[in-house]
């Protein structure tokens, strides 16, 4: 079988590992060049995205930010898993607040910024600080703004402004600083019968807008709970298809949508190590129409990214059961060029793999990495 | 990391897939064609041998079968893993034999046969009913003879004759017919250092001389640790470097040596989903100069070899923890398709699942599969 991916990034190429063994070759669209080509070898493929389009068994996206003429056509098709609604609320944080409220799960109240009295309207309603995001482009950390003083009212504007006179489908979402303990996320996946799968709760950690580090062991059940209500609420409301990522924010025990990602998850690379059917294998399986796969785990997980880094020290590897996925990506500083997954027995035992893990990974590259360790042998 | 791989077949593939995300890029030597390719997509580059061992950090094969010369010129390049020596002693019962008797590793008495007088001497030395197997190729069930009666010597003596006169490298090998209960494989992996790592014993079962269905469980003490013994005589006898396979004859409770594979081997795909680290990987560790990884098993697995079918029912995925591996190839006849690999919680489940498997999967193309299922469940 076929599968058509929108986007030739890490995500397509590692679809691509994953799928080989289902049978399911996958063939990326670079929305960028309009070239088609190998995920995995980045060879292009000399075909239209029409003849793809047509050749192919499936079709789904590793991104969002995908132009409305490519989603439509892919729309048409009548084999675009999870499909232009999904990936359109996925790229816009207006629609994304709009199906939270329609299906009834919480999420930080808002405000849509388009002119400057909104944002006097946000300050007034939702208060200082206030996190200010684009609503149709950004993530990890870019396009965002912090408000934390009324002195900085004129400084911001003037960014928001320019952004939002660049472009007139250019909108602004304004939301409190949520006083969240944690950030959570939960995998899910869904097949084209309805039947839901939810992998474990992960625990993520970001360092300056960038995840850094997860963890996956079993939740409080509350929490569990929380986050497969929120999946089965929001995925049947877009007949959603493949794998669904929802980030959290844990506020006192009650858990906050912070966003939803309408594919395979940076929080969700864990899987790979951690159970048996990856995220990639699932999405996979679920957008051709096959079974989905287990979503337990084999034992507590950790995910460490690599950024900005072009290798890790080989001692690494000598860590059991730590394994590591490099995306094949020339080194630039900050870029996500891989990660490294963790597996063990026991949080204890997690712990300790993470402190030795510690010692090879310098700090500033790898933060958290022996604070979690500690924590985890000590609780 | 640049890896040539001699061989373009699927266990290169497998090669490939497991390497990626070390960052390990494989690419293949089709040594019946003289070409390089990719072993995943099958895209050529166009490319000579000289410069792709040139360009690469390591060499290693996929199979034995291959001209001295590719074997002395990748030799010669010093970063050829395991050696042509290993590769040789694999494609050569001959030598395997004389290595075996070398590092005091039991096997079956034998007697090597290029002149009529030979097959006689074994008829006397061995009995029948006898084994007959050329010496340089053959396996999977091809190129092997079974003598069972003196009235059948004339007939069998001219088609060895016919193959002994087709070149003069050619000769034969017979072995007295081992009245062995099982057929066991061990899978092990050195490192550079001499670090060595072993898999989980298999116990394998053959249709017609091919496998057909793998089982790795806890074994006897007593038969890992001849499995053991084996290798830690035979690897650093062949300064070996990468996965060795080592199949035997369990004859009450002794293993006698059936045969060597100096490379990854069916009888560990199921460490693909059995285990954290597969052989796959394991192998491109070692090649690569990189610690090996952990060859634990997560439960008891089994794995059941697609021959000659060009799908499975969809259905077969629906099995928790139950897992395809297809290789891209045409489907001729009998020809390895793919596997599919189970693994579970206990051995009691492992039968589960298998029967489970055993109503999806026709018997006539999968047997032993409900058999097993009903065993392990007896067990």
């Amino acid at each position: 079988m076929n599968i058509l991916v929108l986007g030739a990034g890490q995500l397509a190429r590692m679809m691509s590992l994953a799928g080989a063994p289902l049978d399911l070759n996958v063939i990326s669209y670079d929305v960028g060049s309009g070239q088609l080509l190998h995920p995995l070898t980045l060879h292009t493929v000399d075909q239209t995205l029409a003849r793809a389009i047509a050749d192919c068994d499936a079709i789904t996206a590793e991104f969002e930010h995908i132009p409305d003429a490519v989603l439509s056509q892919c729309q048409a098709s009548g084999k675009f898993y999870p499909g232009q609604e999904a990936i359109k609320v996925g790229g816009d944080r207006a629609l994304e607040k709009a199906l939270l409220e329609r299906a009834g799960v919480p999420c930080a109240s808002y405000q849509l910024i388009t002119e400057r009295a909104h944002l006097e309207q946000a300050i007034e309603r939702l208060g200082l600080p206030l996190v200010i995001k684009t609503c149709q482009a950004g993530y990890d950390g870019k396009g965002q703004w912090r408000l934390r003083a009324d002195s900085d009212v004129e400084l911001i504007w003037a960014e928001m402004a320019a952004f939002l006179a660049a472009d007139a489908l250019h909108s602004i979402i304004a939301e409190p600083m949520i006083p969240f303990q944690r950030e959570v996320s939960v995998i899910a996946v869904r097949d084209r019968a309805g039947n839901i799968a939810v992998y474990p709760v992960t625990e993520n950690e970001h360092t300056n807008g960038v995840l850094t580090l997860s963890l996956a062991r079993a939740v409080e059940d509350d929490i569990h709970q929380q986050a497969v209500d929120a999946v089965t609420r929001l995925a049947p409301a877009l007949d959603y298809v493949g794998v669904l990522a929802i980030e959290f924010f844990d506020v006192d025990g009650q858990l906050l949508v912070n966003e939803i990602a309408p594919r395979v998850h940076n929080s969700g690379h864990w899987t790979q190590q951690g159970t048996l059917c990856s995220q990639f294998e699932n999405h996979l399986r679920a957008v051709a129409g096959l079974p989905l796969g287990s979503t337990e785990a084999i034992g507590p997980s950790a995910m460490i990214n690599v950024l900005g880094q072009a290798a890790i020290p080989a001692q690494v590897l000598s860590v059991a059961n730590v394994t590591s996925h490099w995306y094949g990506k020339a080194c630039r500083p900050g870029r996500k060029m891989g990660h490294i997954n963790v597996v063990a027995g026991s949080e204890d035992l997690l712990g300790e793999k993470l402190l030795q893990l510690s010692a090879l990974l310098p700090q500033e590259h790898y933060p958290g990495v022996a604070r979690l360790g500690r924590e985890l042998m000590q609780e």
